[in-house]
């Protein structure tokens, strides 16, 4: 093969391997491709018609372009980079680093290629104020990078209203206007956005129905990566790739149809539990991403008929082999409810060679001499063979090597795979209703003025939830 | 109070609260205290007949006088603090520094007190190579803490033979010696210990009869807590103060066995996943030391009498309020199929304060001088408010502040919470008998010698093992 793929492996999900209770059926099997072919179609012609816009991310030559111009603007003038953002304007931020930049980026001063990266998305006083002290002299050499799609997120908002003073105070109007670049949706009532033109900041669009968590191969993941030296083009390459792959009509050659149909099979079959476990540090905050992207996605209270129906799968985390020695006496011993996805590299570009056992312990001279990669997938392998043992259904994602490329194929991969698992349980994967009573709520304990909703004023509601949450010292032990 | 303390705060996982269908009665609490009960009694005999040495560690004068004596030898020449393990031997070691170090600790030359620190629990090729570049000239300011309680855990040996080879090759056998400090159960056959008394290494004990996942609290958590400047001694106050109340005969007055019982309660009653969301990043990584205690001890497929129960909540873990934006979703729309706990902070030792809003933006300006800790702990009333309109129940530990006290206390209530656990599912929560094969798996396929088991060589089955897990391209897409 030319160019470092990854390949979905679904062997260990059938009742060949696990048995019929726990697995697939042959003849189960031919049912979910019958159930999902349509959707294959379906899903072509809502794209066609401009219904998802996310799958054109890959094919947008505009974002790149103006993406590198920025990089170049900064160029020999930033030493950090901070992004302010949460959620979909963090997770694949924080993916795309861990996943293509070494271990030790942002301490290894002498052999650091491109800024210290820092993504904060929390409103954690503490953690805020270590990173403010720490900042506080070296704000002439960064670059902070704002992400909100609506522009109203109150988190990012409030953790940019504390630097936005901070750079006021100490480089005045013109050092601020040249140290935040903002990543927003384009629209009239967009605050993020007024601010930028009032104050004239840079700022960088995200294209119109494009979800949070749908938008990391847009500005929002872009940006940063490319300023920390990611080859972007390369990760759009590997999206592309997947995307002739993913629109595949033929069911039994389209990845993410039989990913999304076997994950729809399990859950329909008691195991609403999807773990995702890399067999890779690097692959780690690639699962952060994931879970969003399923939870937010498949969790639905009502179908697209409106009936409620209370639907989701848990996405749950873990990391071999780390998480052999934490959660794998639950995976193996525990309710067999869960589906399992392992993502395997084949090949690491370095890779360590266990040194020779001390003369008095010739019991473990059998590690000495293997390369640790040898190790981490043998023991991968051992896991997997033991829960197979348990007939706990496993998928493997195989990873050539982990680069651009693959990265941008996961991810495509994955986005796909939910619109697909969406169309399966009947639910709109693009929304997400339930947040918003949260983060009205807090407006509301903020001291929001007007109207909640007709007959309720933010005040009143406001009473009523302090009421509701108040601490009954009865209750507290 | 004179001091800061955690309390369990629970009346949101009642019918009161949540509605009977979802939440306890009155008439089901006093039925748990009624089941309860007893095994408090129980519980406390077996503390007294030596069966629960965890129990003892906060009383174990010992451990921390060998701990503080090493400390003192390093003075001044340990710039890097590395610990090499894997599990119970770093995931409370992991929670005790993001509790209770500053975020930039590793990154703020300046202010840092204490040594820089890391911890590898895990063998990947990528993350351990950047590490090893970097360390390769700071050997002789570096000290590595080696950590198992068996002596033999395959991950922790090959990384400890790469240092190990390092150090020889750089500083000699006298430079190796000053630089390694293993820590593991006293015994015989334990590699680690054969290793550290031909080799003249410093050792530290693990008491007997304390698991991994319980060993937080001895020398296991105490030398690099202490190394780094944690106070150990207000760390086991805490956990001595636990004690008290998690020993008293009231059920109605026993925070650990109320949290077990509420637990226990809600599994039998189909929510199956436990879910752990503290509002504080310090506390994060106190629900990955959680999320082992919880998943190994109860994940279990026998009971006490041998029968097969495959019994096990999953825990998962959340951070508030950055997850609002990735998991909540799910949580209130998904299946009504989880338990929360969350972790609330009342007291900041810093609290950065929101900056004005621009004047072309009123609609944020509500935000503005706010300290971000009430926003942040407004979210999480918000977010609690959100799951009980959806009548999802919700447990809190509410902490005064996070410190060593509190977190000492915090760690003993899960440890005790788990054993109680334990004896409500009637399984042995001291085991982990799954971990074995495939521990075992791995040694067969890296080519150990000799019997796995009678008729059946570790050659023979590492074949088996191949042929089971031989990726078939049939099922490749």
């Amino acid at each position: 093969m030319p160019t470092p793929l990854i390949k979905l492996y679904y062997k260990n999900v059938m009742a060949d391997a696990i048995g019929p209770r726990h697995g697939i059926t042959a003849r189960q099997f031919d049912a979910l491709a019958k159930k999902t072919s349509p959707l294959i179609a379906m899903l072509n012609e809502e794209r066609k018609a401009g219904q998802t816009p996310y799958r054109d991310l890959p094919y947008n030559e505009e974002i790149p372009k103006k993406v590198k111009k920025l990089k170049t603007k900064f160029k020999g003038r930033c030493e950090n980079l901070v992004v302010l953002g949460i959620g979909g304007s963090a997770l694949g931020i924080i993916a795309l680093q861990t996943a293509l930049k070494p271990y030790m980026h942002n301490i290894y001063e002498k052999k650091r290629t491109g800024p210290r990266f820092f993504v904060f998305d929390n409103v954690d006083p503490s953690q805020f104020a270590s990173f403010l002290h720490w900042i506080g002299n070296k704000l002439g050499k960064t670059v902070f990078n704002v992400i909100s799609r609506g522009g109203q997120t109150a988190e990012t908002i409030a953790e940019f209203m504390i630097i936005r003073r901070l750079l006021l105070r100490k480089l005045g109007r013109k050092g601020y206007q040249k140290r935040v670049v903002i990543t927003t949706a384009f629209g009239k009532k967009n605050t993020l956005l007024n601010i930028a033109k009032k104050e004239a900041l840079d700022h960088l669009r995200i294209p119109d129905g494009v979800g949070g968590r749908f938008s990391v191969l847009s500005a929002v993941g872009l940006f940063s990566a490319a300023m920390c030296g990611i080859g972007i083009d390369s990760l759009l390459e590997g999206a592309r790739a997947m995307d002739k792959k993913v629109s595949r009509r033929n069911f039994y050659k389209n990845p993410a149809a039989i990913n999304a149909a076997i994950n729809y099979h399990f859950y329909n079959h008691g195991k609403k539990i999807t773990a995702m476990m890399p067999y890779s540090y690097a692959l780690k905050d690639l699962t952060g991403w994931f879970k969003q992207l399923w939870a937010e996605s498949l969790g639905k209270a009502r179908d697209l008929d409106g009936k409620t129906v209370h639907i989701g799968p848990t996405p749950i985390k873990a990391l071999g082999a780390t998480d052999q020695h934490s959660q794998v006496q639950l995976y193996r011993e525990g309710p067999n409810d869960k589906l399992f996805t392992f993502l395997q590299v084949n090949s690491f570009d370095e890779d360590p060679r266990i040194g020779a056992a001390p003369r008095c312990a010739p019991e473990i001279s059998f590690l000495a001499g293997n390369n640790l990669s040898s190790l981490l997938n043998n023991e991968k392998k051992a896991t997997e063979y033991a829960l197979l043992q348990d007939r706990r259904p496993c998928l493997t994602v195989l990873f050539d090597k982990v680069n651009e490329y693959t990265v941008g194929e996961f991810i495509y991969l994955y986005e796909v795979t939910t619109s697909f698992a969406g169309a399966l349980f009947k639910i709109d994967p693009y929304s997400q209703p339930a947040v918003e009573l949260g983060k009205q709520a807090t407006f509301a304990l903020k001291g929001r003025k007007g109207d909640y909703k007709p007959g309720l004023t933010y005040q009143q509601w406001a009473k009523e939830i302090r009421t509701r949450t108040k601490v009954d010292k009865k209750f507290l032990v």
